[in-house]
């Protein structure tokens, strides 16, 4: 076995396919990693890779990536719907296996200190990686966005970069952490009254005392009501605790789920863990028989 | 991806821990395979190998493990609870990705055809690999075991072996073939009331009419009734499937499901249509975080 982190890297392009192509071939010609998902938002004017490898492996891939970012976006010419500092915006780094949160805090500041220093671009360490707890939150990080860091980086102390100059140029600030795997769930209601929705996911999420790692708004999809999710650890608040938790609070409505939804990846153990709950089994993952597939074979 | 089968040979030796050792050694010096899994069992007097390799590796492994089996193994003067017929009793092999049950039926075919002819030990293939009809079941090719195949195998036609001499020495015969993975699941009743266990397992079977693929027992184990399982194909019947099966019945006593407890392994999908029945959830493989694992990386 070896280590392998995930790396989701999010960029400042959802509308020029070839640039996003040209990032992409940039990333994989740097080192061994496995890209296994590419999804850009034209309305965000975002892209999204998904990449698994090992870490160094991932933070030279990266570095390549961030560059060829820098070659190719102009956010003084960026619009889009999502909130963005940089060309190569944010990149979070997330343990799979044979790795702890400090190995990724570790990669994140490695890649950190190498972007800053090599090319100029200004680095934010954040969530775990984070060097002030104001930092844990990227929200707080890319406050104003790319115009007001821009204009504030070089006077206010609390801008200062991790890495890198206090000045900003075309491709922007980036964002560098450590997080858990951050898994967007869904479930639908058999209702089209949203109102329960909203409710429930007041009733649920932690924002408002309810479960915590728990992020949760009500909407009207497809006709049916939805509590839309971002679960942020999974192995705290598993996703079937969350859904018998939707269902519990459906059912003093007078309604129930129709079904669920998964955006993205989920890791394993997530379904293990459900798995193991309805057949109220304790699961060892070596009774899992792919596990030993991973072992002395191919 | 590679082709990978699962293979589980049963020897017939469960007290001499050196023999079964050397058995063990045969199989890994001979091929690359990974053996995950040995368990003798002294009552029995038999033990059970679990290995994954290559369709070709596990010929080689197997044929090697066939071969030291009947050098240290005497029919004539084994004993023990479990049914019998040779010092390599049953050697079945599972699909376990990438491959058809077809292409388990070959290797059976071909190792078969290399034990008979080349170790003179008499082979009879069975399930999927069966020659006759009346041979997909092991219980009817064991019938009377050693001592009655031994007496029978040069005189009743419906004795002769599928490869291998129609004579039977110390080694005795060997049974081998193709199944699906076997998957041996247990569900603990709340209630030390063995009737119950019995009468859920009398309903839930498929020899009495209940559902296909499962056969069921009722016994009293550790102050708790239970229901015992072999599920002979848990894609056709999910163990989720006979677990809510069994808790409606056992609703129908009165009494709950206490816990469950699974026996050796079970292949992921079982584990990740559990958890999308829970879930209510329409799973892709794909949004595995780990099937990317196999992709392009280390």
């Amino acid at each position: 076995m070896s280590k392998v982190m995930l790396c989701v890297p999010n960029f400042s392009e959802g509308r020029r396919s070839e640039v996003v192509e040209a990032i992409v071939a940039a990333i994989r010609e740097a080192a061994n990693v496995n890209v296994f998902n590419v999804e850009s938002d034209p309305d965000h004017n975002r892209s999204v890779v998904a990449m698994l490898g090992a870490p160094e492996a991932l933070e030279d891939a990266m570095f390549a990536g961030i560059q060829k970012a820098s070659e190719l976006i102009d956010m003084d010419a960026h619009e889009g719907e999502h909130p963005r500092m940089g060309a190569t915006d944010v990149v979070p780094f997330i343990p799979v296996r044979d790795v702890a949160m400090e190995d990724c805090v570790e990669t994140a500041r490695r890649l950190g200190k190498r972007v800053g220093e090599t090319l100029g671009i200004p680095v934010y360490l954040y969530e775990a990686a984070a060097s002030r707890p104001e930092r844990t939150n990227l929200a707080k990080v890319r406050k104003g966005q790319y115009e007001a860091i821009k204009a504030e980086i070089g006077e206010n102390p609390d801008r200062a970069p991790d890495f890198g100059p206090s000045i900003l140029g075309k491709a922007g600030a980036t964002a560098i952490g450590a997080r858990h795997h951050l898994v967007a769930f869904n479930v639908y209601l058999d209702t089209d009254d949203v109102e329960i929705a909203k409710k429930i996911a007041i009733t649920i999420r932690e924002s408002s005392g309810g479960l915590p790692y728990v992020k949760a708004i009500g909407l009207l999809v497809g006709g049916l009501a939805q509590v839309s999710m971002n679960l942020t650890n999974v192995e705290q608040t598993p996703i079937h605790s969350v859904v018998d938790a939707i269902r519990a609070e459906a059912a003093k409505h007078g309604v129930g789920v129709s079904h669920s939804e998964l955006i993205g990846v989920a890791p394993q153990k997530a379904f293990f863990d459900a798995a193991a709950s309805y057949l109220q089994l304790d699961l060892d993952p070596n009774q899992v028989l792919e596990t030993h597939l991973m072992g002395g074979t191919h």
